[in-house]
C-alpha cells in the first residue's frame, strides 16, 4: 500500500480543522496552488513530500521510469508558484541526493527520496527552533511586536520563523503584545496568526492592514519582524504584499524591521530583488471574501501576492545561522555558505 | 402628513440599493451610527435634515416645546459619532438660524429650520464643483491617482470631495486611472468607491490596504487624494483609518499628498490633530466580514475608525475657497473666515 501525507487545510482555518489525506502528488500541488499548504518553509517541505508521493510507486519501476516520474513531478510542483525559494531549493536538494549517487536501483534510490524529505522536514524543525533563540536576543522585556502574514507552525515544520521569535521571546517569559495585521485578501493573520497566538496564549490584538500605522504610533510598537519568500543577495526581500508598507512605517517612526527565515529562502543567484519573480493572483482574491463579492460587477483589481522590500529598510536578516547585519552581500553569502 | 427624508442605505451596496425613507430624527441618528449615512459631509446634510424631522411635529405647539426637542434631536444627533467636524458644524449652525432671530413662532421657526437644511445641503453641491475646480488643477495629464475610503456623490450633497477632484478632471477630459483602496473594515473603497468610478467609468482599479505601497511603487502613481473628517488649525488632518499610513507612503515616495474636504471640516478650535476625538469602534467589525467570523472565537481586536496625519506629511488642503499650503495655521485660518 502506498505512503500518504495527511496535512491541515489552512484555508478552512479558523473555522474548521480539516486534515486531508493523500497519496497524490499532484493533490498535494494543487494544495500549494490553492494555499491549503502555504508558508514559505512549509511549501518546500509540502513539495519534497509530494515528490515521495510521485516517485513511490514506481519503486519497482526500472530505474529509467523512476527518474523520469521523478522529473515529471518535479516539474509539476515547480510550476505550482513562482515567489518563494524554498520550493525550488527543496526540489533540487531533493534531486540532488539521487543524482549524486551512482546507485541504479529504484527501491533503493526511494529509500535515499524518502529519507531526503525527512531530512528536511527534521532541519526545518531545528531551523525554527534556531532562527527563534536567535531572535529572541533582539525582541526586548516589554516589546509591543507589529507582524504581518503567517509564520508560525502552520508556515513551517516547527515553532515558525519570525512566529518563532516570538513564541521563543514568550517562552524566555519575556512579557511581549503582538498586534497582528489581518494580511488581506486571504487574512493569513486573522485566520492563522490569530489561531496560534491564541494557542500559545501570546497577548494580542488584530489589526486592519490600514491600521499598522497608527498602532505603531499610538501603541508604541517597538518592532516589526516578518518572514520571507525570497532573499536575494544583496538583502531584498520578497514576503507577503504589505511587508514593504511595514518597513516603509518601521522607518518613519525609527523602529527596527527583522526578516526572519531559514537560509535556504537566500537566492545568491539574483543580485537584487528586481530579479525575484512576484507571483499575481486572481482579482478574485480581492473582489471576494469568503466567496462573497466586495465589489461592483465587472471591476478590475490588482493583485500580486507579494512585494519586495529595499534591503536598506531592514535592519537585520536572522536566519539560523546567526543574525545578519549589512552589508547583506557580505552577510548572507557567509550565512549560504556555511 | 410629515416631511420624510430619503436615503440610500450604503452598507447595502454594491449589492443592493435599497432606499430607506423616515420621517423619524431617530431613523437618521441609528443610521448615522450604524453608517448607513456616512462620510463627513454627507453626515453634515443628513445631521440638519433629521433635524428638520425632530421638530417637524412641533411646528403647531408652544415655542418653548419647540424650542425644547429642538435641543433634544440636537442632542441625539450629536452623540452619533464624535471625529467629523461637519456633524458639529451642521447642527451649530442649524441652531444659529433660529438663535439669531427675535421669532416665538414654531410654525416660523420650523420654515427657518426647514431652510436652512436646504441651504446646508445646496452649498454643499455647490462646495463639492468647487473642490472639484480646484483640486482638479493639481491632477497632470495621465495622472495615476491613489484614493483612500470614499468621498464621492455617496459621501457628500454633490460630486464628491477628493473624488470630486477625480471627477473634474476626469470630465476636463484629463487621461486619468485610479486605484482605489478597498479601505477596510468596512470596505467603502471596494463597495462604494469601485461603484461610482464604475458608474463615472473611470479606468480603475482595486487594491487590498496593504498593496497601497508596492502600488505606488510599481504603477508609478503620482498623486494621492482623500478626504477629511477633522482638520486642526495647524493642518493635522483626522481622516478614515489608513490616511496616515498613505501619507508616509507619498513622502517616501516623493509624491504629492493632498486632502480634499469643505472648509466647515476645519476646527480652528482645536491647534492640533492631538485634541481630535478619534471613534473607536467595536472589534466585531475587523473580527467579522459580511457576518461571517475571519478570526478564532475570543481574540481582541483595535478598531479605531479615524487616524491622524500630521500637517508636515500633507501637500496641500483643497476647499471650496481654493488650495492652501503650509503654513496652514495661517491658510486655514483665512479659508475658516471668508
Amino acid at each position: 500500500m502506498d505512503g500518504t501525507v495527511r496535512f491541515l487545510d489552512q484555508t478552512r482555518l479558523p473555522n474548521e480543522e480539516m486534515y486531508v489525506e493523500t497519496s497524490d502528488c499532484t493533490v498535494i500541488a494543487e494544495a500549494i496552488i490553492a494555499l491549503q499548504l502555504r508558508g514559505a518553509p512549509l511549501i518546500g517541505i509540502a513539495a519534497a513530500y509530494g515528490l515521495v508521493l510521485g516517485v513511490q510507486r514506481y519503486k519497482h519501476a526500472p530505474v529509467e521510469k523512476f527518474l523520469q516520474e521523478f522529473e515529471e513531478s518535479k516539474l509539476l510542483l515547480m510550476k505550482t508558484r513562482p515567489t518563494a525559494k524554498n520550493l525550488f531549493w527543496a526540489l533540487e536538494r531533493m534531486e540532488k541526493s539521487i543524482r549524486l549517487t551512482s546507485i541504479k536501483d529504484s527501491s533503493m534510490l526511494f529509500d535515499i527520496v524518502q529519507r531526503e524529505a525527512a531530512s528536511i522536514h527534521a532541519e526545518d524543525r531545528a531551523m525554527c527552533d534556531a532562527v527563534g533563540k536567535f531572535g529572541a536576543e533582539l525582541i526586548p522585556q516589554n516589546a509591543i511586536i507589529l507582524t504581518h502574514c503567517n509564520t508560525g507552525a502552520l508556515a513551517t515544520g516547527g515553532i515558525g520563523t519570525a512566529f518563532g521569535v516570538i513564541h521563543t521571546a514568550a517562552q524566555q517569559g519575556k512579557n511581549i503584545f503582538v498586534y497582528a495585521d489581518e494580511t488581506r485578501p486571504l487574512l493569513q493573520g486573522s485566520r492563522l496568526t490569530m489561531w496560534e497566538l491564541k494557542n500559545n496564549t501570546i497577548p494580542s490584538a488584530l489589526i486592519t492592514d490600514n491600521t499598522a500605522a497608527w498602532t505603531i504610533k499610538q501603541k508604541k510598537v517597538n518592532v516589526i519582524i516578518v518572514g520571507a519568500d525570497r532573499i536575494a543577495a544583496n538583502g531584498d526581500t520578497a514576503n507577503k504584499i504589505g511587508t514593504y508598507n511595514l518597513a516603509i512605517l518601521a522607518n518613519e517612526h525609527g523602529i527596527p524591521f527583522y526578516i526572519a527565515a531559514p537560509s535556504s529562502t537566500i537566492d545568491l543567484s539574483l543580485s537584487s530583488g528586481d530579479e525575484i519573480p512576484i507571483e499575481e493572483r486572481s482579482a478574485d482574491e480581492v473582489l471576494f471574501i469568503s466567496g462573497k463579492r466586495i465589489a461592483p460587477d465587472g471591476v478590475s483589481a490588482f493583485s500580486p501576492a507579494f512585494d519586495i522590500t529595499p534591503q536598506q529598510l531592514i535592519t537585520a536578516i536572522i536566519t539560523e545561522k546567526g543574525i545578519h547585519y549589512p552589508p547583506y552581500t557580505v552577510s548572507l553569502t557567509k550565512a549560504s555558505g556555511i
